[in-house]
């Protein structure tokens, strides 16, 4: 193999492949290079994830090695020069600049697992959409490993909309989008590596989704990423039932306005990290209380319509519902008791419709 | 106490003196807001440090409280409004703008045990340049506070020069700078908070010094920094010794650039994070070695004076020992066998002369 290759290109393709390695295994992570006339593809595969980047290249020889993933994305990253050769010197990948030479080992290509095969495509969605849908849902969802069913976010294929929902028991986010069905999907994916593998492709590339009973994955022009499903059952009926609101007060506020002045109120929000949010006429308040910083509030314009009510959040789990809709005004639905608090927007110029549902705290008396 | 002023003046001086107060003390650290014509003063101080900062603002009413200084400096920071009102209502400081108002508990102003007047003045150095000289020095030093002495900046008034000088054992930084002195200074201070102190005034700002047998403080038009003196004995004659180097080689380096090799050489550093330095014609090879990542081999260009030798360093060591001749040549002089490698530059505008000692590794055979 002899390629000779934009730094930055290369650099970028190998720090994404290297992320999605596991860190801590017994040896060290490797990246799978690959050069011939499509240019070089840089891919990986752990026991969960696996990923293809493929990037334009003046190649010199064709092959294929298996080198340390860190080392390599490491050099690239840290390279002043332009433009970078990659070239196999006996037992070595040589990445080569005009005063520098860094050696990697060949490791045994034979004995890589492979990258997996993309399962058969299911559909295909605009990737900025796409992004603006999972972010916000893949963001609902637990990082706590404990629980996987509260770590994924279900994807569901429809004739005409791709519905995406997560949540950790706590709040609970739904968007749709548009997108064009081949074949069923019905999935429960990894949250975190879906919401990262969506920002991998440009803007304004289109994405393929494939799935299979094991497996679901993301491709574009020039790279894929796919990973195990999660193998527990979502509870769709509860989830679904949630989003069927008993609206005693609605409130219609500018995203961001509302989540300055949440932020404002955390270092009142107390042991509890709690804000109160009060609906009055033609605003909304928001308050906190803490025995040591004191007392904070705050009040917002708003359009208020129903019943004067109060209600106390999770000051994170409501700024991370309204960062969902910044630059938007956002419309609170606001239920009796303890049922949920939803947050809704009319769709933008991508089609995204988003709703995300935020627990209320039982209040102290 | 009622004072309107600009909340980003507030909001800086809140942050930089609850910065220096204890985090983790049984009580919530405080602060002391005092307004009368010269402005409003935000003071406080811990069982070393001590600090004081004024700002411009439009006095109704003079007063002096104390808050707690956590939400104080965090409600500021979260202020979108370039102005601020600080009111005294009832038991409460009110933070207000036109939409909100943020309570904080009056805490016990007369428990306060107040903060330190200033020691005698000593002398006085231009902002700009102790700066310059107190970052790479305090970098030196050791931030484990075992051992005390380490942690220190040995800071030294002759007639001419302020001379300043840390060790952490592995390198030793050395600076001087032009003073105008008024009386005797030879002190320990705590690095980390004296090059912190030295970055509060405006860059053209004269800085006094002013020290006893148990405080130092750096004083400027509308403020000042106080803290406690190290009570250990600076192995000055070792320190100084080490200075007087013979050399064997002299390397004459942009700096930045061989800043760069060394850290490109990192991911090859090997479990002891080491690269060698080994002195050719005309120009210096970084090198790394590592039993897993491979082999790195750069070229820098230099003026090399003196026998060709080698010698391996701990790479963070190295990279700190140039990052505070960034922008500049740098010469290096190396000495035969483990003693050290010897940093400098000729003085910049700002007649900072900088001296930085690393030592290398024993290198295995």
């Amino acid at each position: 193999m002899d390629v000779t290759a934009t730094t930055a290109d290369l650099a970028s393709a190998a720090a994404d492949a290297a992320r999605l390695l596991p860190t801590r295994a017994p040896v060290p992570a490797g990246l799978v290079l690959r050069a011939d006339r499509h240019g070089v593809e840089v891919a990986g595969s752990g026991r969960e994830h696996a990923i293809r980047l493929t990037r334009p290249a003046t190649v010199h020889a064709d092959g294929a090695v298996l080198v340390p993933a860190a080392p390599l994305a490491g050099t690239l990253r840290g390279l002043d020069d332009p433009r970078v050769r990659l070239v196999v010197e006996g037992s070595r990948l040589a990445v080569r600049t005009a005063t520098a030479r860094f050696a990697l080992p060949l490791l045994d290509l034979a004995a890589h697992p492979g990258v997996p095969p993309l399962p058969p495509r299911v559909g295909s969605v605009p990737a900025r959409a796409l992004t603006a849908a999972l972010t916000p849902v893949a963001g609902a969802a637990s990082k706590d490993d404990a629980l996987p069913v509260f770590t994924g976010v279900r994807v569901h294929g429809t004739t005409s909309r791709l519905e995406l929902m997560a949540t950790d028991r706590y709040r609970m986010a739904f968007a749709s989008l548009p997108w064009a069905r081949t074949a069923e999907l019905d999935v429960l994916a990894p949250a975190a590596v879906l919401a990262e593998a969506s920002k991998h492709p440009d803007r304004d590339a289109e994405v393929s989704v494939h799935a299979d009973a094991d497996r679901v994955a993301l491709s574009w022009s020039g790279g894929s990423v796919s990973t195990a499903l999660l193998a527990a059952p979502f509870p769709d009926d509860r989830a679904r039932k949630l989003l069927e609101a008993v609206i005693d007060s609605t409130v219609l506020v500018e995203a961001d306005v509302l989540a300055g002045a949440v932020r404002r109120a955390v270092p009142y929000a107390g042991p509890h990290g709690s804000v109160t949010i009060q609906v009055d006429d033609g605003e909304v308040r928001v308050r906190g209380s803490d025995p040591r910083a004191g007392e904070s509030e705050e009040s917002v314009k708003a359009t208020i319509d129903g019943n004067r009510v109060t209600k106390t959040f999770q000051a994170r789990y409501l700024a991370d519902a309204l960062r969902a809709f910044s630059g938007r005004r956002v419309e609170l639905r606001i239920q009796d008791g303890l049922r949920s608090t939803v947050l809704t927007s009319p769709a933008g110029e991508d089609g995204v419709e988003l709703t995300y549902l935020v627990v209320p705290l039982r209040t102290q008396v």
